[in-house]
């Protein structure tokens, strides 16, 4: 972590009570921590414009295990990209339904490349991908 | 506008370096407002979890004036919902399409129900609606 | 408008059914009219991953009109993109507030400048765009 | 899984050429895949607009665990939602930084809450929080 700095905001009484309000009901413990929260999710928002960026994340799948081939296909689909998965975490959620969290890393274009690939399984009834910039550059 | 008020925020300095680029690249003129531009967004994001709130905004329509009865339909249902449309700008798109942006103020729950029953006009070709709170709860 | 096409889509009674009952809240006159539509929300997201992407849009601006200048900086910035700029709407909203709305259209990238320097002026409290493909791609 | 129907959809050759090369580059085997992605995708996203619907997904932190007493709140905080989580997984990104994946299940609005109280805990620099109805409905 690198040396603090302190800097001064200036605004309105009314946005500031509304402000302290917000963030006393999403519990952060200060003021500042809240601020930095939000930086922070403007600078993933916007590293992820480039296409080149390297992004780590995960992908969710909700599937059905009885699908025929599903769990093959995601088992060697997932193993071709294994230099960018790091791990998978596997829930029975239900007599059917699976839910699967697959951690990767690398370039945001590929592991979209990825996600989409898995989401349009058939059989995978809902996915969902989320990326963020590497912690070191938070 | 209410008083205004300066506040201390502590943060790394490689995340106000970057905070700093962003805000050059975006245009803001001082930190300050761009740290009141994150706020209220957050602020406007939360209030439209409430079916009740009172919003303010627009509806986008991209649509082919040659459909059938469309520009009937469009004009009925706004004339049904006259209290809540202020005003309505319409561009010429190309030689088949058009857009129209119906500016509206009410209930979420009712604005949203306005939206939808607009885009789902056969016709319409692509829809958006994004609301606001009034400006003066920012 | 080009030829029709019409194509069979197989799915369970049950995801039928919920589709059926999504469609009628929305007010859509047609399952087919429904498909369209999500196909084409679909193409307008993937086409606005591409800079280059010729759009149609508006930029969405609340504002307190009391501060000092911002109506030249507004003026003076659309007129320098007034060859982008089709039309701007204008609403009182209340003693305070306006809101105005700028359609504007060209390359994605440069519609996202525009849109990032108009919400960056101070006085400038909440501020939206959303973007569309011209209507002749879809 | 319920007994299979068959719909006739009705669009036009230019946008069933695009929705094509659509399904194509995300790699869906079948038309009818994509359409029932698309579907669900839309059912998620309503059932997610009613704080009582029951929801199963995930929480992904990033967060540095050098900050003081951080793992402890974060293990303490699990605790209470004990009953709600089904399982973390951790992952060690650099020197400094974890991520770490939490499955939960839940109504929607608390396990919001949960998401936002976690996220907002200082030294977590980055969170997201994405649900999914259970498999069984969809």
């Amino acid at each position: 972590m690198s040396e603090l700095s302190r800097i001064g905001v200036a605004l309105d009484n009314d946005l500031l009570k509304q402000f302290d309000s917000l963030i006393e009901e999403r519990g952060y413990a200060s003021r500042s921590e809240a601020f930095r929260d939000l930086i922070r999710a403007e600078l993933v928002q916007k590293a992820l414009q480039a296409p080149g960026t390297k992004v780590v994340g995960t992908i969710t799948l909700v599937y059905d295990h009885h699908t025929r081939l599903l769990q093959d296909k995601l088992t060697d689909l997932q193993h071709q990209y294994h230099h960018a998965i790091q791990s998978t975490l596997h829930i029975h959620l239900d007599h059917d339904h699976c839910l699967e969290v697959i951690v990767a890393a690398g370039k945001f274009a590929d592991m979209q490349t990825l996600a989409n690939t898995l989401i349009s399984i058939k059989g995978v009834k809902h996915g969902h991908a989320h990326w963020s910039t590497s912690g070191a550059k938070l």
